[in-house]
């Protein structure tokens, strides 16, 4: 993750909330908080919230407006539920997270109080205003919570393609001993009465279907070959 | 929102985590809470924290053991940050969304302990470990930051435009059911020798792993069940 980004809370009234924030952005490897005059910092509630983060509330900076956190920053991006009037423009978090990702510059990302979000005149420091999508009846986040889903959609920009958690390796079985499988499934079905072989019906062709699907690997043959084994004792 | 969808939290600590989780449900059209036996609730602390989802709080199912929140389900995932031996097939949060918004079953998300997240036995319950991506030495995400999330995600899927590829099978067998053939599977395996109750090894979580990637129907499970009634014998 690059270390660009700014994490504005303008006016935080909850310390817990404070702690939130710090932690939701240490989970997705962001450092740098700034806190617009909160009402009650430092706070030890803040501390325990962040858990494991801390740091980043201990390293906090803590600031007499919003303009002084935003200096040297040519990207401002401020949250708000709410459409304005005379809004900057209105980007969705994942859109956000794309453009951020493509732009080195120093970035903040402005979060408004809990009650009463950004006034107009904040939002108005913003070139643009994020909208994180939800239900239009009930569209006011925490604001932990909205620092989370913004943090790991920023994560998620910088990784890339997302769909590359590693899955575990599968060493799996070759065609010809998935056929010694059946064969020895069909034997065992065969000689227990379970599959009739005058009427076969559907049964070995949907034994196939399961195990086809369930993509076995070497030990899974093994450990149903050696249950079959065991049947046939 | 589809209404298919149950937000299962294990033996939550934190009344206050309970609440943050029913807010994020809600922000993103989701109702249905299951709780398994948690610890504090009701809760004041509950109620406060939901802020206007205090409805989901109030409706929360309550119930003690994860196998109770699971009847009737025929997709479960698990939370997880860490990987786990015989571990289910890990999908991130944004795949896992695009699974659910394409499958209409009833499905189950299941988040684990505050601590300890869920424990081994439990991830077992789950067809998919699901993942939310973060920096790897500090994967833990707050309790109601992780509903938030997912929350997040599947409001995003379920908003998009998914495309139909690989039409899923209607009539997958529930995790109850799932559960009465691994109960009918050790009986039988135990019976003839192959499993030995008291080394009982790995046998069971692989038969889960195996049978769960299988994605079984109903009749997959009845016709396997038959089989082994018919080696009872």
């Amino acid at each position: 993750m690059k270390n660009n980004i700014r994490i504005v809370l303008v006016n935080p009234s909850h310390p817990g909330n404070i702690g939130a924030a710090a932690r939701a952005m240490k989970n997705m490897g962001l450092s740098r908080l700034y806190l617009v005059d909160p009402l009650k910092f430092p706070h030890p509630q803040a501390v325990y919230r962040a858990s494991r983060a801390d740091d980043i509330v201990r390293n906090a900076r803590v600031v007499g407006s919003l303009d002084d956190a935003l200096v040297g920053c040519t990207q401002v991006f401020g949250t708000s539920a709410r459409m304005r009037e005379m809004a900057a423009e209105v980007v969705d978090v994942r859109e956000m997270a794309q453009m951020i990702a493509q732009q080195p510059g120093e970035t903040a990302i402005v979060f408004g109080r809990e009650q009463h979000g950004l006034y107009n005149e904040e939002l108005r420091r913003c070139q643009y205003q994020v909208k994180i999508p939800t239900i239009s009846d009930y569209s006011s986040l925490n604001l932990g919570a909205a620092v989370q889903v913004i943090a790991y959609e920023l994560f998620v920009a910088a990784q890339g393609d997302v769909s590359q958690i590693d899955q575990p390796k599968i060493n799996l079985a070759t065609a010809d001993e998935m056929q010694g499988l059946f064969e020895h499934l069909e034997k065992i079905a065969t000689k227990i009465g379970f599959l009739n072989p005058e009427k076969p019906r559907t049964l070995m062709p949907r034994f196939r279907q399961i195990f086809n699907r369930a993509k076995l690997d070497k030990e899974d043959v093994n450990l149903i070959r050696g249950m079959l084994a065991k049947i046939d004792k």
